[in-house]
């Protein structure tokens, strides 16, 4: 008997346009009372057709760091709420300000020494701190937590003629579900819980009080602001947090008149102990592609995924698989055949990226990309 | 004034094929004087229908790694030896043993035990030993030095009828420029230099040593059987060796009649110090690219590329740009400029590789697969 599956797959496109364009005069950069309309500057642009990411500004001929990126207050962590905070909030920003119509920049209208105050505690020496008095309380539900732990801003810009003009922002405000603490320096650490209730109460509260200032600045003074709260998970958590609910303030308002909610959810599978799959669907194809291709290749240490649902529904999946492979023959003969069971086994539709890693790096990669039915593998061989 | 710049990418295809294929009887794969005639077995392959690899052999459903593979003799650690040592004996291969006629599986016939003694030097201990006799002298240019380090077997079948023959085999010699030895344990390590007119006379003399002896085994009595010598490079080097010659003994034949040069060559840039590179428009292609990404991007620690030639032609170009990167923007709005940088700067028709990495792993990888000429890129996130 012989048997002969055929699967052809045809792989994706990545369009890429480079938009240079001269001189950037009134420009929408400048800050403050400096009046930056006599300078003239290149600006040109990173970009890609997919239509799902944004083209990027490169001011001055180079990319420009958000200066509030990374300030943070508490003791969490966690190094993927860092990456779901800020990816997060570009989708977030998704839906109020298209890719098609805006360019983005990481945000440059708040700066550091301004956060820097926001995030900390009010005080008579900090009077804009958002979080809250210390009561001097060291017990876990008697002191005041601390509930904001970052904030990050996101520019968009649309071209007006020869220029590019700041025309929308978006703000994502990192809300702890846990502050963690010490009651004295070095000492342990300790943690205060903060209910849902609360977070929300006091990441809409937040939201309110920044807009307000935002619309003293003379660049965000009239332009829509977007807030996303964003829940991060705590520090031992394998998965980072999500965005929760988002708002928008139209042009020139002082506030958020309607919050949407927002259900964003991460998990790794396969689930440990009692955990509870979000979609056992899901779970049920990932556990056949896992046991079909250890079935075939026994050295594998570890195939884990983790996965991303919006409202119950999968957004994507991340597969790590950690070998034990030696040689380079080994490693494309199994990429091929991880290529094939992805294909048969795992949920469509959405995409997908396998890593296929030893204690040496990463030795092969496959993916399914946004919008694409078929796959792309490589194979990392030096030489 | 305003310029627009448009690429419009299209991507790749990679397409799988899987067969599967039932009762393995009469098996080339048996050894010695075993009749595995009446065993029934599952073989099934990995394939890839790009043109440019072998299918895969599954025997018995799973993969078959050589049990020679990783022995070695001396003390030469260079990492990038393995690695091309392997994959050029796929290249060599494929000269005899076209990609769309031949299945691969990794070596099956020479044993751990016999390769180990091959290996070994000449002793009344050890008569098969290839190398020769330990002849007591210590002075580098006194004693013989180790000529081979590491033999490695690839298996070749066809389709037979419902069955896979073994109908063809690759053995590579790993030939040392460098002795690497200690004249006591645990000593300090010096070399015996080997010159090029020895390290090809030996090399010719063993392999036709090894056919004599592989006609004399009953799955390679009457098969062709390709022999590469491969070059190994010092320990210190950042590239590894390359095969220098191959020739062939066809079916049955107890030696090579005629050898072919083969002149592979690979190469750091930029280059340092003195050093010549193998080909200055390639070198400057190199140089417009590193210099146009640093110039908008100045955050990057290190910019290097791998080139590998054949007689003097480029096969491919592998590109590591490491980082000091942030955040994902920052990664995806580079990854969309080096992309177009590659596209503007780089050599076109051969293979690209461009690994965008920090300390803390992959950020993202952007590549040209062979017979293309658009760009596939990924930016990795994790969340």
């Amino acid at each position: 008997m012989k048997k002969k599956f055929l699967g052809t797959i045809i792989l994706s496109l990545i369009a890429v346009i480079i938009a240079g364009c001269g001189n950037l005069q009134n420009s929408s950069l400048s800050t403050g009372g400096t009046d930056d309309s006599k300078k003239t500057k290149t600006v040109q642009t990173t970009s890609s057709s997919d239509g799902n990411s944004y083209n990027t500004l490169l001011q001055g001929k180079q990319y420009q760091v958000s200066p509030i990126a990374g300030l943070v207050s508490g003791n969490n962590d966690n190094q993927f709420n860092l990456q779901s905070f800020e990816s997060g909030l570009i989708d977030v920003s998704k839906k109020e300000f298209p890719t098609k119509n805006y360019t983005f920049q990481e945000g440059q209208v708040l700066k550091a020494n301004t956060v820097q105050q926001w995030i900390g505690r009010k005080s008579s020496q900090n009077p804009d701190g958002l979080n809250p008095e210390d009561n001097g309380k060291k017990e876990p539900n008697d002191r005041n937590p601390l509930y904001l732990s970052q904030i990050m801003e996101n520019d968009f810009y649309k071209e007006s003629g020869s220029n590019y003009a700041l025309s929308g922002v978006s703000i994502g405000l990192s809300m702890n579900q846990v502050d963690y603490y010490t009651k004295v320096k070095y000492g342990s650490t300790y943690k205060t819980k903060i209910s849902e209730a609360k977070r929300i109460e006091q990441g809409k509260k937040m939201a309110d009080e920044i807009i307000q200032r935002m619309r003293k600045m003379k660049q965000t003074k009239d332009i829509p602001i977007v807030v996303g709260l964003y829940k991060a998970e705590e520090s031992d958590s394998l998965v980072g947090g999500s965005y929760f609910m988002y708002g928008v303030s139209k042009n020139g308002t002082s506030e958020i008149s309607s919050w949407k909610d927002l259900s964003y959810e991460s998990q790794i599978l396969p689930v440990v102990g009692e955990a509870k799959v979000i979609n056992s669907s899901d779970a049920d194809s990932f556990a056949s592609f896992k046991s079909h291709i250890q079935n075939y290749f026994p050295k594998l240490s570890g195939v884990v995924a983790k996965v991303h649902y919006d409202n119950g529904t999968l957004q994507r999946m991340s597969i790590t698989i950690t070998t034990q492979f030696y040689g380079e023959s080994e490693v494309r003969s199994f990429t091929q055949y991880t290529q094939n069971a992805a294909s048969t086994y795992l949920p469509v539709g959405v995409p997908l990226e396998i890593k296929v890693e030893s204690v040496n790096g990463l030795q092969a990669f496959i993916s399914r990309e946004e919008g694409q039915k078929n796959f792309y593998a490589h194979v990392f061989n030096d030489y």
